[in-house]
Formats: structure tokens, sequence, C-alpha cells
């Protein structure tokens, strides 16, 4: 677990430490990795150049200093990371992790518990982008999660489809028992899904995942007509709605009138705070609502539900699910719809 | 839902607003109660003692500043409320609730979206406890919750009670899911249940809940020697720990040991920040968290659970489950251990 890498506060896990000793030398049990490239969280790079008023220069300064202040890459006011890509240097006899030297992986844990080190004081990058080239180097501990990158696709969008993996996986979890409780119970009720945010990344791999896990109708919402038309183009959806996220009652209208009833599961993809209450006035009753921002606030999801008397499950998106790496690159693989929407976002970074 | 009495910013449902109007005349389908005593959330309370190192006035005086400025009890801190207990005054006769003119009730949706207005400036409170006595009115929507007090019990007993009787009604709800499951599966092994703060409020209803549900062992884990003894003598855990919850080795140490493996199901019923790594930790891989604390933090969940590569389901505690008042009131009748800490608790107060 990387215990022994916390300088401070003492005890905690290196997620939760304000420090990380991010040392060369790898414990027999760690892997080095020749860290190539950063690809921020959303919420934090959106932080980070608010603050700045887009002032690359300022956004780059800001990283740096906090990369070497803590040890990691850890945004102090949203508390996210983000993930690498890069080339395992060096793995520990005893690492559980199966990596070789000279492989390609992208590290599947939070950039908020890995030891980094940045070499070359970012100077390929211009502050205006989540993606970071960079050199230097990285621990992944014996309980770290790494993929090695599929020699056959290009690694800037395999690191962006990993980046963001444990979404469609959780929401193919929650559909398939969803669908299956339904054929137990002898209910003929299709399943419906709406994706707040659909045409995002971890939006539409969720919205190619539920389908495929038996979801009948599904509904993704987005903020603009320009994610409409792409959203639509790119055929991953039964419908495809206009609204605003943080409008409750606008959300939860749209997602009903799409879907011709309440979502059975909703999934919120999208990183700006405020939409807890619409997510849970547009799920039915006895229906589950999964939040993967990290713009999620606790209390009022929690608060929330309890306020609106509605009887919903809420689950914290966790981003590993086991297989979450192999699902996510199959459904890009799969889903020509999945491949477009990655393509045109990364294209336009 | 109350959007009507939102004032600023508009469009937002009640718990999310900054300011609601409070006036006392009520629409068709609301119900204006006489309040009689606000029962502050814990968390809240904690943080407005701590800010004003325990003084009483000057934490009364910011809960009356509060109130007036926003139109109901919401910490702008915590974010979270409380509840109240009263009498109703004037049900409006397209009311769903249910309600008559003269019935002690308690509110069961939270402070933080209850239009309120003190006329007393709380000059009995001593601004010491979480129990505030009261005068003044409060507006129920149609979509709120209210239950009538059980005549034959202490009304501050019951409203404790109610307070948290979301936690123990989920708690009954994952456990029995989790018996279920393991039945179907024709799997023998005992569904285990680690209740952290099982000597709370919140935890030994839970606690109790568990065992009703199936749960074959269970650990109420305690912060010290006294909370200890107490939950041991209620007999409400098959083994009682104690572990400081913020600690996620000695936590999860403490629960395995306990049970023997780690807990199928985890409840964090303790109002401090830092405890979700415990939590997951303590977790078995297929498991579940329960977050009932308004401290927890969504992304150190999030990012926790992933950093660690955990398999488990975390749920935020959605204080709604229908049949949640009956069966928290219902627990405290049939269990003599909770009985024995909630009176415990509140003669302390």
């Amino acid at each position: 677990m990387g215990l022994h890498r916390v300088v401070q506060p003492a005890g905690v896990l290196p997620q939760a430490a304000w420090r990380l000793d991010a040392s060369r030398e790898i414990a027999p049990n760690e892997v080095r990795i020749r860290v190539q490239r950063l690809n921020l969280d959303a919420a934090s790079f959106r932080q980070l150049s608010e603050k700045h008023g887009g002032n690359g220069d300022a956004v780059r300064a800001e990283v740096l200093e906090i990369i070497s202040t803590r040890g990691k890459m850890q945004n102090p006011v949203t508390g996210s990371g983000g993930m690498l890509i890069g080339v395992v240097e060096e793995a520990g006899r005893r690492s559980p992790l199966g990596l070789k030297a000279g492989e390609r992986v992208a590290s599947l844990v939070s950039l908020t518990l890995t030891p980094l080190v940045i070499t070359d004081g970012l100077a390929r990058w211009d502050g205006r982008s989540e993606q970071v080239p960079c050199d230097g180097w990285a621990i992944l501990f014996a309980r770290s999660i790494a993929a090695v990158l599929p020699a056959d696709e290009d690694p800037q969008l395999s690191l962006a489809v990993l980046d963001v993996c444990g979404a469609p996986a959780l929401t193919a979890r929650v559909v398939s028992r969803q669908v299956e409780d339904r054929r137990r119970a002898g209910d003929p009720t299709p399943v419906s899904v709406a994706v707040i945010g659909g045409a995002g990344k971890s939006g539409s791999l969720s919205l190619a995942a539920a389908r495929r896990a038996g979801a009948a109708r599904t509904v993704g919402v987005v903020p603009v007509a320009a994610e409409r038309d792409a959203l639509t183009a790119a055929g991953l959806a039964s419908v495809v709605a206009v609204a605003d996220a943080r409008d409750p009652v606008g959300l939860s209208t749209a997602v009903t009138t799409a879907l011709g009833t309440p979502a059975d599961v909703t999934v919120v993809c999208v990183d700006v705070p405020g939409c807890e209450h619409g997510a849970v006035l547009a799920t039915a009753d006895g229906g589950t609502v999964i939040f993967f921002s990290m713009a999620t606030s606790f209390s009022a999801a929690a608060l929330g539900a309890e306020g609106l008397a509605a009887d919903v499950t809420m689950l914290v998106g966790n981003g590993y699910v086991p297989g979450h790496a192999e699902l996510a690159l199959g459904l890009l693989r799969a889903e020509p719809g999945v491949r477009q929407l990655f393509a045109a976002r990364i294209a336009a970074d």
C-alpha cells in the first residue's frame, strides 16, 4: 500500500498524505516508471486554469510547485490528481504487478497516491491542456494497478480510455444486476439508463457499456447543441437530450421526457458542482444513481435524496472494478461511436 | 418540493438554496409546524462549538444569524442541518402528509431544506448542546416526511431515534440483500458486519438492524474504553473493538481481528473526517461500505478505493428509506440495548 512512502502526516495512506517520499530507489515490491505524460484530472485542471485566468505559465508553475512540495500531483483544492503514462524502468523482484522493464504502461491508480518527480521542468507543456508531456519518474506499489498499453492503438487514445475505465465497468455491473433482478422477478419492464454528460469520455463509455449490459433504452444528456450533434452521430444513445445538469427540474424533465419514465440507473459524468439533486430527481423510485464526478458533494447527495424523500441507491463511483481496463479497451475496439468521440476530443485538446 | 419557497439562487431545490422564504402563510399543499425543539446535526454543532471555543453565547448568536439570514438552519461550513419537533398548527387542505392540527410530530427531512423562523431568540438554549429548545414556526412541503411521535415514549428519545432512522433502514436493506445473495448462491459463509461508531445513535441502531437482518457476526468499533464498556453492556454486537477510525491500518486490523475476516458490510457512523480509507480497507472484496457520516469526503472515498484497488461498493447514506421511522422506533421498543444507549446519551447531553 506504500505506507513506507508516507512522509507527512504519519500513519495515513498515500492518498491522504500531504507529502510522499518520491525517492528513486525502489523497494523489492515496487516498480519505477520513467514518466512520459501526465493526464490531469479534468476537475483539477479546470480549477487551476480558472484560478490563473487561463495563464498557462502560471498553471505550469503551480503544477511543478505542487509536485515538488507534495511528492505527488494532487490538487490541494479539488483533492484530485489524474494518471500517467510511461515505460517500466525497473521492476522489483517481489512486485506482483507482472511488469517488465521496457513495457509501455498506464498507471490505473490516481496520481494522488503515486510518488512522482519531474525532471524537465515541464518545459514541453504550455499549461493549457490536461495532457502534460514530461520527463521524470513515478513509483508503483504492490497494490497499484497498471495496464500495458495496446501496441496497435495510439497511446494517447488508450490513456484517455483507461483514465475513465472504472465508469463503464461499474455502470455495466449495476445495469446487469438491474436486468437480472427484473428477469428473476418476472418483471418485463425494460431497464432504462440516463448518462449525464453522455458525450464526454466516461459518459460515452458508460452509454456503450449500459447498452451492452442490457439497457433497453438510454438517454445521453449533454449541455450544448454541438455535443448533442456529436453524440447523435456516434449512435451510442437511444435519445440525446440537451439540459443543464445543474438545473434539477430541467434535468429531470429532460430525462423523463426522453425515456418516457424516470431512469432506473442514472450515471453522473459531468465535472461541475451541483448536479446531485437533478440526478436524484431524474431517477425512478428503487433506482440507482452512480456519481463519477469528483465535483460531487457527499452532503448535497445525502441530504438532497432525503429532502426529496427519494428512495434511490446512491453509489460513490469507485474507479476500480476488476477487469475494468480490458472492458474499456474492448468498448473502444467494438464501438465505432466511442472511438469517434474520443478521437475528436483528443484532436480538440 | 417547495420550489416556490426558494428565494436565492432561483431554480435550485430548497436544500441547495442560499435563502428560503419562510413566511408564515402556507400554500394549500403545505403544513405549518409550531416548533418546540431543534436537534442540530452533530457535525454542524461540533463545527460551531469548535469555531467559538465552546462559547455557548457565540454559538447561539451564530445559529440565530444563520436562521434569520437563510430562512433555514443550514451550517454554511458543514452544509448540514438537523431536524425539528413541534405541533401541527395548520395543514393545508391539499397536503398529502395526513397530519392534523394538534398532532405532535418530528420532521424527517433535514432542516437544510425546511423554511424556519425563530421567534424567541433561542432564549432557553445555552448553546452547549445539540438539543435546542425554541419557539417559532417551520413549513413542511408536500414531499416532506413527518412522523407522529409515539404518545408512550419520551419525545426527546423518539426524536433522537428518528433523527438517524435512515441508517438502520439502509443497513437492514443492504445486509438482507447480502444474506439473500449468499443463500441463493448456496454459499454458507455467514455475513459479517462492522459498524464504525457502534455506540453512537446511528451506530447502535445499525448494529441492531444488522443482526435482525441476518448478520451472523457483528463488530462495533468505538474510540474509547468508556464507549466499549457501554456497548458491551448493551449487548448489541458480537464483539466490541477499540480503534481510531482515522487510522486506516489500525481500524482494518481491529475489524479483521474481531470478525476473523474483513467485513462484508461496513457502516460508517462517526462524524469525523478521514475515515474513508480505513472503512475501505476493513471491507472484504465484493463487500459494501455505507457512509452515513456527513464528514465523508466524496473524493477521498472514490480515490481511496481506487488507490487500494479495492472492489467494494460504496453507498452514500440516503436518509430516506420507505418505512424507516417505523423500523427505528420498532428497534427502540424491541432492543433494550438500544434504549439503554439512547437514554444514557440523552442524559449526558
